[in-house]
């Protein structure tokens, strides 16, 4: 594999038509990439684009993991897995890219941004990697740089950066995931010695699915009621020892190896139980709750549910960095199946004998790149989202608004972003057929690994429902006694134009004009404004209906009440991804506008138009049975799909080109001209056998020659 | 593991209302479901129907996979893996079962149905094993029997059986997978010496992703281009040694291995190049195609394409069986999902402090009802493929007419069940939250095992063009000259009717009357009668239109025919799919008019208004576009579904119990009871407490307290 990845990158269907060897006819295709030259992209402008704010930290990051020690290790077994991904963290330490996001008193660079930016990117090295140094220094880490206080900071933050101190992040229990509330362990205090005492009262109050658990963490941040006084206080966050240094359960505890997992077996996940065990009262993470000797508690957030959500919201980080990695694993993998698509042969076309490339198939044209188009929205939006992280979590723009804002936005892209990285992903695998199941050319392992993003920081579903009901209590909230009307138009205003920045559609509108002339007819009234109109008009059309229908909850039972809600929790939940898609095409539409480049820009409008019109097709019964389009325009939104595809085919290459990657972040043999080189092999063999006058005939000529003689 | 597997699952939720503990409020839909004691299910009954006609072969085989010896181990290393299976296919051979379609007289049963039927149960063990023995009796063996004659049975047919002689299936190629006609391995006849030359003459005609090819295989069925006297009659198989006793590669003989793949690691797949290897004459498998020893050929089939295809179409038995087995796998996790959502609860309804079921959340049912009811159509669809596979390869049916569509309806439904157990383990994967990322849990290891079957014995994609194809084909046959609305019957003629043996159809309208009296009005409309037509409306019509837009195709230069061709490809395959599952439904809703109990039969309806109901749900927009169904009755098709999910939630845990898994098959902690022993343990610590009166009080109560005195 080394030597595959040391070898460059042919750069094969760039630029130039492919097909150049002497005995390689020209398909219609490669002709009509040809004729194509005008209009191409900026590849090197648009990686800059797709890099976004913190290009430089995304760079640095894989220059970094070039170096193959941090390359994953198809097949190995999960120990030494595990020790090699431990390894990895250390490496990281040493290059001084570890707590980027502490503050500089502790070793780190106070760059929120930039941190979480060039964590994503680890994923291309090896997701467990990312995972553990997420779990180490992001949830770990972050638990005590944001539910902590300076004496907290000062005791283990620079220790945490170093891996000095490994440790675990103790949230959530074998009963209670999604409802972290309700979870069963106890912190009880001790006015007599001043401690907590930390207790598993049962079996399912066992924390669980713990990165670090298993083998290196020494301490964990544990969640627990907090009790003192004959009160609950609810859940809060402490410092606990788990381990020794020769790697023993410190007494009172017990640590079990969740053993194998569906990825990320780089990770050694684990359960922790705690029995009567006892911490000075001083390592309650106290900045948003604090007992004192006497077992007073206080706290600066008087509501007990508010409390409770910051202290969540302060680890929204995960979430954050989640959509980030999720978008650049679906970029990988459009990367291997596009390159090795504009490689592979398969199947003559009837017209002569050359094999057709998998690419210039409708179908896999099809299968390809809408999800490309849906690749590109997401680095575009997740880009906005960090914006956001940094804005609030580097103090600049940290109000509550800002933080229950930044909070909505990360529910509402996370689910979509790494569901779609498990479809993209699953996709490029079969459009690879029996070589896209072979774990060295990485489509397989990315989808083991990151198929558990789309229930941990927040199972999809779950965060989706959260979204939805923020989208409803924000209608209810500020409408209460105006009309439908108003009510209706509301969601929009939620949800498209606070991101959109109101001068985004004006300045899209004006690009779409200049391009108007070439536009055929059919794309008439699926331009960029209506896309955005039937997006956007879906979110408000969805969020009244589910106000309307659950309206008469507040004067019923509340059983009834909950049976109300749950006959419309799915169209909550397909509201609030509505939202999130909507989120996706106006980033992905802002960013177009930005570009001055004429090529770039009418490229990537294509490209923005292919994912509005795939979100339209998902979606067309509903845009039906509303009569928000007519049978005529929607069965057109297929057709003006194909053709988009069809015009984009050119521009594959360059496109995922544009992902900036380097055959050390690929290393997939598929992409790697491996497959060219064969044909071309292949190709040379026939040519000279049918030059020297030794190749067999056809049975088939044969008889032809028989029958007419 | 072993410990959770050997308990006897608890009868939770089945029969008897759950929540027996007297701790435990009955949720509303607890209370639901006690009431819905009528109708009932006779599971038992399901079970049986489930089963099929080789229901004895199955549940031997079931059996025999009790031992523990036949379970996959989760995270085995590959080396390991691979000896474990190889030792599990002697176990195998040592209970009698191996080679059970083969000859009597070669140690078989001449049993084809049950040898598939007995197969495919193979996945609930490892689907490692399952395909390892489908390598060797399926596709090393078959070729042997299928494509060889008397000579070739007698050498090999009985070592084959008992794994004497362990082979590779070395049809595919690196550079030729679906294009089976183009690959480049040839087989020269010299007369001089009466053998054949087998030879690979550039890399990318190395054979690729055997079975059996990196180790353990002593000798290999190798399709060629089989050249005589100058010419080339095209693809046949040989048999060719390719090791020795002890292991190493016979000379001329290269093997290597292909390492890791994203599943199925149980199997030593690898590549096999030949250096002008020579093998006797008489080692050409020649029941289609022979050469003399002057190198004359000659065929009992004189068209080299239709030679060509019914020598591929001998195996189709490896289509047959996937679909079989991923039904199997598709129905395993099912049973886990549901009987896990059965007992799991998370967040309380805000009725009381009783935390609800996952399975009685609307999205929930949502999630993993339809699949379900998918699930049970697939079990339908395939006993019907397989009788039919039993009466062509039996000999009862054996025609070329009945061949040909055996290998139609093959190819329409591999592809389905095949991308739908993906789908279905994906989806039951994610229900299951973080437990079900675990590998002991199942799930993850059963969509990294049957991933590939979605592209291997033929690429999902092309088998539905194959499909769609014969369906065009065979539409153009017929009605020539004829007019347009006789031409668009023609489809479903050849579709529907033909498998749904008429009087299905009029004895399940009987059904449906049976109960019409319970029925709502918005269920109007969509009864067994108008979901039949609008499946079977939809493939007729999607025929049509595809046929229509290729008229021109045949007057058109080739090139642009071809064009033409490719601009129709994804509406053919998606024409192919409407005819695959129009199949399933028409297969489940034979099934359950057969059903003469009462409770069962209506269960099975809703049962199977759900799945008709849920693939009319998946083309809304299409039947919107063409006017089949109104926006009013369109918009209640989701309803329906919503109500048929929660009239079916009562009865899932019966439907999943149907499938007659022993603890021995489901083996995950998940669906062990553990979740609810878990429960109960908290519940009683809860009860307890609040008992001894030394319960906490919550803030939020005590801050009530404060405000109102």
């Amino acid at each position: 594999m080394v030597d595959v990845v040391r070898t460059k990158r042919p750069a094969l269907h760039k630029r130039t038509p492919a097909g150049g060897a002497p005995t390689a006819p020209r398909s219609a295709d490669e002709a009509r990439r040809a004729d194509a030259s005008e209009p191409r992209i900026d590849v090197a402008a648009v990686t800059e684009l797709l890099l976004g704010t913190w290009a430089q930290a995304r760079r640095q990051s894989r220059e970094m993991i070039t170096d193959e020690a941090f390359w994953q290790v198809p097949g190995q077994p999960v120990p030494e897995h595990r020790e090699r991904v431990l390894g990895q963290l250390r490496r990281f330490v040493d290059a001084g890219a570890s707590g980027r996001a502490y503050p500089v008193e502790y070793g780190g660079q106070n760059d929120n941004g930039g941190n979480l930016a060039a964590f994503e990117e680890l994923v291309l090295a090896d997701p467990s990697m990312q995972i553990k140094a997420g779990v180490q220094w992001g949830l770990f880490g972050s638990a005590i740089q944001q539910l902590g206080t300076k004496k907290h900071h000062d005791a283990w933050l620079a220790d945490v950066r170093t891996l000095a101190l490994p440790g675990a992040f103790a949230m959530t229990e074998m009963g209670h995931g999604s409802d972290v509330a309700a979870i069963g362990t106890t912190a009880t205090y001790d006015p007599d010695t001043d401690e907590f005492v930390i207790h598993t009262p049962f079996r399912a109050a066992t924390k669980e699915f713990l990165g670090n658990a298993a083998l290196h963490g020494r301490a964990a941040t544990v969640f627990a009621q907090l009790i003192t006084g004959g009160v609950n206080y609810g859940v809060h966050c402490f410092f606990v020892p788990i381990r020794s240094d020769d790697g023993h359960d410190l007494p009172g505890i017990t640590t079990e190896d969740d053993g194998v997992k569906g990825g990320l077996n780089g990770i050694d996940n684990g359960r922790i139980s705690f029995d009567h065990v006892r911490i000075p009262r001083e390592n309650l993470l106290n900045r948003y709750g604090d007992v004192d000797a006497t077992g007073a508690y206080s706290s600066p957030i008087p509501s007990p549910g508010r409390r409770f959500f910051t202290m969540l919201g302060a680890l929204v980080q995960g979430r954050v960095s989640l959509d980030g990695a999720a978008t650049t694993g679906a970029a990988l993998a459009e990367y291997i199946a596009i390159t090795y698509a504009n490689q592979r042969r398969q199947f003559d076309s009837g017209v002569g004998t050359e094999e057709v490339v998998l690419l210039d198939y409708g179908r896999h044209q099809r299968r390809l790149l809408p999800r490309l188009a849906q690749t590109y929205a997401q680095a575009f939006a997740h880009d906005q989202l960090l914006r956001r992280f940094d804005g609030v979590f580097g103090g600049e723009r940290d109000t509550p608004d800002e933080r229950e804002d930044l909070e909505t936005l990360a529910a509402a892209l996370k689910p979509l972003s790494t569901w779609n990285a498990l479809d993209t992903i699953q996709e490029c695998r079969e459009a690879c057929g029996g070589a896209g199941f072979m774990a060295e050319n990485r489509l397989v392992g990315l989808h083991h690994d990151l198929d558990v993003y789309a229930t941990f920081e927040g199972d999809n579903n779950i965060l989706l429902q959260l979204v939805g009901k923020r989208l409803l209590s924000d209608f209810a909230k500020q409408f209460t006694g105006k009309d439908a009307a108003a009510l209706a138009r509301y969601a929009v205003g939620q949800t498209a134009e606070r991101i959109f920045h109101g001068a985004g559609l004006r300045r899209l509108g004006q690009a779409v004009a200049d391009f108007g002339s070439t536009a055929r007819s059919v794309e008439l009234g699926l331009r960029a404004e209506q896309q955005h109109e039937l997006l956007a008009g879906r979110v408000e059309q969805m969020v009244t209906d589910v106000a309307s229908a659950l309206r008469p909850a507040s004067s019923l039972p509340p059983a009834e009440a909950a049976a109300l809600f749950n006959q419309h929790q799915s169209e909550l939940i397909e509201a609030a991804r509505a939202h999130g898609e909507l989120l996706q095409w106006e980033a992905f539409a802002e960013g177009v506008a930005g570009i001055e480049d004429a090529g770039t820009r009418q490229v990537l409008t294509w490209l923005r138009d292919l994912f509005g019109l795939w979100l339209i097709e998902k979606h067309l019964a509903w845009y039906l049975i509303g009569g928000r389009l007519s049978s005529q325009r929607a069965a057109s939104v297929t057709r003006y799909i194909d053709r988009l595809c069809a015009r984009l085919r050119p521009h594959a290459q360059d496109l995922v080109d544009a992902f900036g990657f380097a055959p050390e972040h690929v290393r997939a043999p598929i992409a790697s001209g491996a497959e060219q080189q064969r044909q071309d092999e292949a190709r040379a063999y026939y040519a000279e056998l049918a030059a020297s006058g030794a190749a067999p005939v056809s049975e088939k000529s044969l008889k032809k020659k028989v029958t007419k003689p």
